[in-house]
């Protein structure tokens, strides 16, 4: 059962070594959300202080009401009995899979700990590639035949993640890519599970966001967190809304069951800042709306500088990420420094040059693709005060700091690139 | 894959609804502490909002020095480098037995979720009798006969869990029989787990705690967490030790792998709070030697009114539990009521005079065995001001909530035995 420590945390870890050490660093390999705590949300957990006592595994009525209340407003009528909480929506995700049982179906590429969850289970994912500008949901017509082929196979699949928007390509699928691969979950049968923890995200001006509920509520079911919408990783707390159903009552059932024996609740104090941010009071909503903003300009800015180094990059719609493809850079990288992998390059990226990126073999893809997910939100600052200015800041990217970071990566891309 | 609600926290949802219709109850089920937040611990998680970046799977520097320091002031030299912390010992405990694979032994009676755990990673757990007064640990030969059984059949045997002191016993095994424990366990290769969640509430005048580390020390991981001596149940964090060896490094590997897929890392508010109370303030230590009176005190008054209706209990020496055995009863009950086992019993129990008990059948014993787990803690109070009234008090059974709990108690008590 060998599992090693989640590609992005390792690279994390690795970038805030160097940096002890003096080392000049571009972080762009870690998915956080780069922003201070909201202090309304300080004041929420501060208050909660006395949730001391062991809860509903399922979150507290209060959670479950907010929670609800988040998908209604977002056209989706919800129970609080079809909310489970815990302690992220990653823990939610591995009760899910484990619940189901069988085989996974996972876009490539994807956010890995949906793959290394499923290895750990002792199934084996499926990956299923994604058309260019529709990252997270699986190509139908490929969903298909890979699910036939493996059920031929003996095998049993019982389910497709999705992800909208995207991680690692910061783009969102459209209404139709959505609903093809409804219609596709239905035939062959499987649950879909739709991680939407970037929903808040997807930036001003892009075409609206479409759930998989909207196609197939009988079998959706839904996770998302507040660990990027209002940068609370560190705060761990996710839910999942399971579908009005036969179905998703089951499978509430069964994850309430794994819940209660792995991590028993999510903590107290943290479901009370959370029933705060999920009913969304209007510093909440200003809160996300600017960190959205903040989000597409450095997005956008890092796309540009990419571009302009011969990089082929879908912009990002939603999130704050990118995925440039490099494949222009192969011969000059074979000559220079004979890298032929995404895994030599994004190497060789942090050991000369200190910027700290994925390479797309972490997200299933091959190891020759020379593609990476960059994350731009841990350029805003180094402290606090910087990341607020960050936010309240007009022209984010012309504060020094940032456009620092710009000029150094547009810098390492043109030596690179040669 | 079917995992139901863990047993104690679904009968404290029962517990919890017969209240709010306006039942009587004795909340005696659950495994809570039943104790408010200490001040000083609320303003450290109130201190640590800020703390929202997802940090290092093993937990921050602060908490793993703290957590190593706990352990050095009990004669056990610790690495921060040793120490991973989680939501919970519950997730760290499943991480365990997760890498370790194979089957695991465990005490039996003891804790519903080992066996729960170790069903749901589609293990057999192998439950081996602990010889009475030495709740926790399995009798050494009775273990190696199981596991040498166990391995004949082709069966992987990997780890033996012990739980010092003891949940459900409440009692606290002496040295000699950790020590012949450690002898087995290290024959047999097996890796030791020891639940010292209730370490710090072993009653004034009781002989010294005694853990594996003493005979075992390459072999044997530590969990602890402030769920029990802090009341802080709810916060969820819990801390393991690994062994200083090659096992050991090999575990925490393992362990990180699977924490970071899992949960990521517990709660960086609640880690702050945590390496505060790790380092044991003397308002801590305090809090944690008023809380272990009131538990001495209230267990014992418990255990007499059991004594008196004519239960056979060893008493309790820690933590809050009592384990009565009411095999005296056997005959009134069939006779009267048709019971034959004690999940009879304790339905019978709930809905006749609202006495939430658990059967000893959830703690792995047979369905016949008329023993039942009780738990004192909830009879505190109703409010925080009763129960800060309770840990203040010299005479706490005299206070009369508490009193009358235990008048209720020996009533219904003397009405079943008739």
């Amino acid at each position: 059962m060998p599992v090693t420590v989640s590609a992005t945390l390792a690279a994390n870890e690795e970038i805030a070594e160097r940096r002890r050490a003096g080392a000049p660093v571009l972080p762009m390999a870690f998915g956080e959300a780069g922003l201070p705590v909201l202090p309304e949300l300080r004041e929420a957990l501060a208050a909660g202080g006395d949730r001391n006592a062991y809860g509903p595994v399922a979150g507290g009525p209060d959670l479950r009401a907010a929670a609800a209340g988040y998908w209604e407003r977002r056209g989706l009528p919800t129970d609080p009995g079809q909310v489970v909480s815990g302690p992220g929506s990653k823990p939610l995700l591995f009760a899910l899979l484990l619940a189901l049982g069988g085989d996974v179906v996972v876009p490539r590429p994807s956010w890995v700990s949906y793959a290394a969850q499923a290895r750990m289970l002792g199934g084996r994912p499926i990956g299923v590639p994604t058309p260019p500008g529709q990252g997270g949901v699986p190509e139908p017509e490929l969903l298909t035949r890979a699910v036939v082929e493996a059920r031929r196979a003996g095998r049993t699949v019982r389910s497709v993640i999705v992800t909208l928007p995207d991680n690692p390509t910061g783009t969102l699928a459209s209404r139709g890519a959505v609903r093809r691969l409804c219609g596709a979950a239905r035939d062959l049968d499987l649950v879909v599970i739709s991680d939407e923890i970037y929903r808040d995200l997807v930036y001003e001006g892009q075409p609206p966001f479409v759930s998989p509920t909207a196609f197939a509520p009988e079998r959706t079911v839904v996770t998302t967190a507040l660990s990027k919408n209002l940068a609370l990783g560190g705060w761990r707390l996710g839910v999942a809304r399971l579908p009005d159903s036969e179905l998703g009552e089951a499978l509430r059932a069964e994850l309430l069951g794994i819940g209660s024996e792995i991590w028993s609740s999510a903590s107290g104090p943290v479901q009370q800042a959370a029933a705060y941010a999920f009913a969304e009071p209007p510093e909440v909503v200003a809160r996300v709306a600017a960190s959205r903003r903040l989000h597409a300009r450095v997005a956008a800015a890092v796309t540009d500088r990419f571009v302009g180094s011969g990089a082929i990059v879908v912009p990002p719609q939603a999130a704050f990420y990118l995925y440039p493809d490099l494949e222009a850079w192969r011969a000059r990288l074979g000559a220079d420094h004979g890298i032929d992998t995404g895994a030599g390059l994004s190497r060789h990226l942090l050991r000369a040059y200190g910027l700290g990126v994925l390479p797309a073999v972490e997200f299933g893809e091959g190891e020759r693709a020379l593609r990476l997910r960059v994350a731009t939100s841990l350029l805003y600052g180094e402290t606090a005060e910087q990341r607020e200015e960050a936010l309240a800041a007009d022209d984010p990217v012309a504060l020094p700091w940032i456009a620092g970071s710009l000029d150094r990566l547009s810098e390492v891309l043109a030596d690179v690139a040669g």
